[in-house]
């Protein structure tokens, strides 16, 4: 007889073997082991053991997170023959432990660089809303297998926009939590100094849930910070948040990524405007020191099999490699400029608004999109409002809004250091008043 | 009638004007202000004013301090055309607020990139023991200074052994203490991410007086850290310090150098051995990541008028500039994993030893030092055994240990961050014995 868990998680395989073929989120599927976790879940149901948090509640990693028994690529294929992962990256046993079962593994962009999820060696992973465009990178078979419906619930990574432009284009819910909060022990490294891990999910409900149960000490994290336990709490009658629109350099996308941000801004009783200084000095840094970090990582490699390497990576690794120190150095010391001036901001404010994306989903075919109403190419400018916020480590929610019939596109709500509780409080708040969220798409 | 704190400082100028000439530890001689200040104090103590902590007492400080109404040269020609500071460097008005007064200002290696003071523009400063050999850099005029007994205290930088170098080759204390407990508000920049200032003088109680005087919060130090302001306490009984002698990198130097940790060791009641895993790599790092914030730092004057810089400083900013940006990152990752190392010593040990240079004072015309017995560049090589300690901010308490008839060298008591009383009672401890501490010399 089959227990409820089993099912479940067998009709979630099925609905991955329908529709995986098209979208092409999946690049490794934990059939067996996941059936097997869901028979222990029904076995310690029937036993009357107490309940864990995520109970036969089924998950996907984006493939850069260590699976005990799965060789981590990273969207790679230099790392194919690289020995299996003989333990489980920190967040993905603390999933396990709370009783996700973990039904497999996410395309991306190779070593994550990368907005679109074009990979040269696993191939394009499509919008669930439309095959034909973009899910967003670099974690775009996480975000586009929780938009399909194939898993309620997805981990990602994000450096300079990562979880939060496919959030975007595929219309969930993404964390990207504040620099150090989660553990990233196991999670293959791109630009250390700014490198976050954080979950997708259908409702902000549920984003919580796996936050909360990813959170806790880890003596293994490379990043080593004072990291408070805190989980999130809901349903707590706050005072009104103090609200910015970021303008400026975050003013210049569509006309839907504006009108995005006017419903968020309007549903939390109306925003102040604040322009922050020297926007497009804080994405050029961020390029830098992405190129660079990333360049030092690879280089090893790279100068030895630099022709295995997808051609999207290979040269900007190699070229960030060589830049000159100077041009980090300066990368650097403007970043801590402007982490205190944008930490000033919150001494009037509680959240900040921008879009996460300058635009909905752009076709395969056509990957321009508009910026302050001139084409540009999309694949480079998609992370355009994403990358200033990371690259000082802000804690983001993207909440995905759903106009009838359109795409969706995603609203940054950006608060303090630390502060992912209230983000996720008003994400719900927009949620429950049904300006964010998105319907679920027919492949359920 | 003259008071006795002018009568001080005349005596003062009178002994700088007699033996700067040949030392030449002074750029800048503060006479007329001195003499003014040293009038005003009399008149404070004829008033029966309350005596500040350091009332009277005369000091100078190398020339990358800001000193209102001088020029803040930094050992350059180039800077010699920029305005006068408008206000002291806060460790400056510190030691005036405290009652010191000011003499001048000092000679050192073109900012401060170099351990030997031989200034192309502002000539060599000879070491008061041996004026045919190197005082040591780059605060080569702020030891030399307080050696020959010209002022009882200076102030110096220490970046890569900028205070401990010259200290050992002179014979005085000094102090560099942990990375962002004194302002650097006011002093010229070098390597952002490990400069340090503190003082020389020639007894401990002077030097910790001098220390605690220039404690304080300075919301315009460009280096924010929690910093507990603790002033020096002597005398109590602590238990027995747990010493390690630093072996391996650090035990390659002359004879002398090390039966100078010898003798501290032995007077501190033993020490247990240690060796510091990579620690020429450290060496490595701390040389990669000067050349490039150096450079960086440089750069947008370097390609205007390199030909005014320094020959020897020169070419070291320029091809720091340049340095591949892979060559930083690695180095920036190494250091965060080699101050990880060194820091879980102190669960074992209190203090470690090592000496201050690999060598007592070269000769200017012999410049070359023996190490593992072999011949090698003094001028490069002076930095030894400082640069691993400053590049991961440990504090240090350098003490001269000088054999009748021969030249003094010091010896580094390093201690966990912010355990700079800990050292500066343990001077105190080696100076009582008669281990620490060099006789007068009789410039006096």
């Amino acid at each position: 007889m089959t227990g409820a868990t089993e099912a479940r998680i067998a009709a979630v395989l099925d609905r991955i073997g329908r529709h995986d073929g098209v979208l092409n989120c999946f690049t490794t599927i934990l059939s067996g082991q996941a059936l097997a976790a869901a028979r222990a879940q029904d076995a310690r149901d029937a036993a009357g053991e107490p309940a864990l948090p995520l109970a036969g509640v089924p998950f996907a990693v984006k493939n850069l997170f260590d699976v005990e028994g799965v060789t981590t690529l990273a969207g790679s294929k230099i790392l194919a023959d690289q020995p299996p992962a003989a333990t489980d990256a920190f967040v993905v046993r603390q999933l396990r432990r709370a009783g996700g079962i973990l039904v497999g593994c996410l395309n991306m962009d190779e070593f994550a660089y990368g907005f679109s999820t074009e990979n040269a060696h696993h191939g394009r992973t499509r919008n669930p809303h439309d095959p034909e465009r973009m899910a967003g990178g670099s974690s775009g078979g996480s975000a586009a297998a929780v938009a399909a419906g194939l898993v309620p619930l997805a981990l990602g990574s994000d450096t300079n926009g990562s979880i939060r432009v496919p959030a975007s284009l595929c219309g969930v819910f993404g964390l990207k939590p504040t620099y150090g909060r989660l553990s990233r022990a196991g999670a293959y490294p791109f630009v250390s100094s700014f490198d976050h891990v954080g979950p997708f999910a259908r409702t902000v409900r549920e984003l919580a849930l796996a936050y909360d149960c990813m959170q806790g000490d880890d003596p293994h994290d490379p990043v080593q910070c004072t990291r408070p336990i805190e989980p999130t709490v809901f349903g707590a009658d706050a005072r009104p948040p103090r609200v910015a629109r970021l303008r400026g350099w975050f003013d210049r996308g569509s006309p839907e990524a504006r009108a995005a941000v006017d419903r968020v801004a309007e549903a939390l009783g109306g925003a102040g405007d604040l322009d922050l200084p020297e926007t497009d000095r804080a994405r050029s840094a961020a390029f830098c020191i992405s190129a660079s970090e990333g360049g030092a990582l690879h280089l090893p490699r790279l100068s030895l099999r630099a022709m295995e390497y997808d051609p999207a990576t290979r040269e900007r690794l190699l070229a960030g490699a060589l830049l000159p120190a100077a041009v980090l150095v300066q990368a650097q010391r403007f970043r801590s400029w402007y982490r205190r001036q944008v930490l000033t901001a919150f001494e009037q404010y509680d959240v900040l608004l921008a879009p996460a994306t300058p635009c909905m989903a752009p076709r395969f075919d056509d990957p321009t999109i508009l910026l302050d109403d001139a084409p540009v190419p999309a694949r480079a400018n998609l992370g355009l409002f994403a990358q200033p916020i990371s690259f000082i480590g802000l804690p983001v929610v993207t909440v995905p809004v759903c106009e009838v019939g359109a795409l969706p596109i995603g609203v940054q709500l950006i608060t303090r250091p630390f502060a992912e509780a209230l983000g996720l409080q008003l994400a719900e708040r927009l949620e429950a008043v049904g300006v964010a969220g998105c319907q679920a798409l027919d492949y359920v």
